[in-house]
């Protein structure tokens, strides 16, 4: 088959459409023939050497897909054959096939095309169990989502708002800001031109915080946390290390959760998949939430892909078509 | 009746048992007439002026006690006058008399003496409510605690042992580490001269941590947790900002909460105790868990007790007794 190969380790944009062995198939696993692969920022860290797959997973790019069935092997759970799935993945995706363990595997939402569905798992499950099954948030609350117009803001804006809450949205323009507030978004924020710790600690705290900047807002995030609010850190764009003011947490009461889905294990994976599929999925297919894709490109333009998302011009998601 | 006044606010030995205004009932409180008050660190930030009470509450000391029902006023929740109780406070517990929020009241545990219930309330709710409600303890897990010979700790060993989880302390002394050993820790770490983080990570890290320190030990403390685990901060003994590495808390998926319980409004403190007593009561009634009471002293005494539990070379609990 083909796949993305990275010729060159120091280049990440040394990202080429090559031969590649098949993937093989262990007890519990399904081949999913790709159609289309969701394009993440943790594709970029890989490729820049920073986020290496885990044990035991191809070293292969793509977090997400949506494909065929082709083949299965051993307790399917249900899946067959010819079945029309996208899934959550460790890597891989970024190929004309993919094994897939078979609680990753979901239906595609309700009138979707694969782009679309391709476009949508990974932030699904991302911002559904960080934002739902570890922070809690509930109707009347407020969340504070960084990079609102991204896709995990794009899509938290969304699912936020169908359960009841307020969103708060952080973005570098007005262009962004305005889709934010197209999606949603209550309160918008140009992190340029404004602080948004102080805009959100005026409205009471923020509930909820969906951070991907890491140290450069850890302080800033803690003010703008209301009492028993919960921060969930899922990215270090801006930096690994920071102050904690201690004693400003535990006069909010507040919680810290630093996470990631790609290093849980199948049991924790398959518990997530299960109750993002539970409680998202009917939102897509009632076109509650809505997938943003910023652009389609062919998946042997992975490198250009990259670069675009790269240079921060992206509102949404990239998808590649295989 | 008598309180303990600070009669030199800038003096946190200033304490006088003195004539004081009988507290006035609110609907939903209750008049307990005090037979013996628990000591708590807090009393002692309180004295120094660093741990106001709520607002609308009084500013005698104290937040735990075992009495007797003298009046009640309004919806008390089935408490009527006579039965004997303990109560988790938000202050007063050093007087004569207490008003009590009725949600605040607990049976005296099976078998227990005033004395023995008032060493109890606070340790019970404060441990249960952050090892188990916020960190979610189970059966087989590794808990750490911090001062594992004092108060909290002495109680956090007896209880989480009682869970199923296995128990790593720290302590000053070889003499309080054999307390905590006797208590059924599993774990015995010398903080004087052993690094805790290295041994609690080569026992495959700590699920949950109830620390007092803060800062001094952020950093160890998440070097210190296993994959999913969750470091509960209730004290800051050892200052209140610190560097948080933010990398190594995403590599475990670690959670870091900082709370307590003084601040929380009626309802939650009414979950916690209903929960405590539902839980707990039953392991202080069959001995499983047991109080551990240092030394009884003559409420009038409340100054003298400060400077025993300041000076350290105290394990379990001081009580006073009206």
């Amino acid at each position: 088959m083909k796949a993305i190969i990275q010729t060159d380790l120091s280049n990440p944009r040394a990202l080429e459409w090559a031969d590649a062995p098949e993937p093989t198939l262990e007890d519990g696993q399904v081949l999913v023939k790709v159609k289309a692969a969701g394009v993440n920022r943790a594709d970029l860290l890989q490729a820049a050497g920073h986020y290496p797959p885990p044990k035991g997973v191809t070293d292969t790019l793509g977090l997400e897909c949506a494909g065929v069935i082709e083949e299965v092997k051993g307790d399917s759970q249900g899946w067959k054959v010819g079945d029309e799935v996208c899934c959550l993945l460790s890597g891989g995706a970024y190929a004309e096939k993919v094994a897939v363990p078979a609680g990753q595997i979901l239906p595609l939402p309700h009138g979707y095309s694969f782009t679309e569905a391709a476009s949508i798992v990974e932030v699904a499950c991302t911002v559904f169990s960080n934002v739902v099954m570890i922070a809690g948030l509930k109707e009347g609350n407020l969340l504070l989502v960084h990079g609102g117009a991204g896709g995990i803001g794009t899509f938290a804006i969304q699912m936020a708002k169908r359960l009841g809450a307020r969103v708060a949205v952080t973005a570098g323009s007005a262009e962004k800001l305005a889709k934010c507030k197209k999606l949603g978004a209550d309160i918008l924020i140009n992190y340029k031109e404004e602080d948004f710790e102080e805009i959100v600690a005026a409205e009471g705290g923020a509930n909820v915080i969906l951070d991907i900047m890491g140290a450069k807002y850890l302080d800033r995030n803690v003010k703008a946390l209301a009492k028993d609010g919960h921060l969930v850190i899922i990215g270090m764009q801006g930096g690994v290390k920071g102050e904690l003011n201690i004693g400003r947490l535990l006069s909010k009461r507040g919680s810290i959760t630093a996470t990631g889905l790609r290093y849980r294990d199948l049991a924790d994976k398959a518990r997530i998949v299960n109750a993002t599929e539970d409680t998202v999925w009917p939102m897509l297919a009632d076109g509650t939430v809505t997938p943003q894709i910023h652009e389609v490109m062919d998946m042997r333009d992975a490198a250009k892909a990259h670069e675009l998302l790269d240079s921060g011009a992206v509102s949404g998601k990239i998808v590649l078509t295989a």
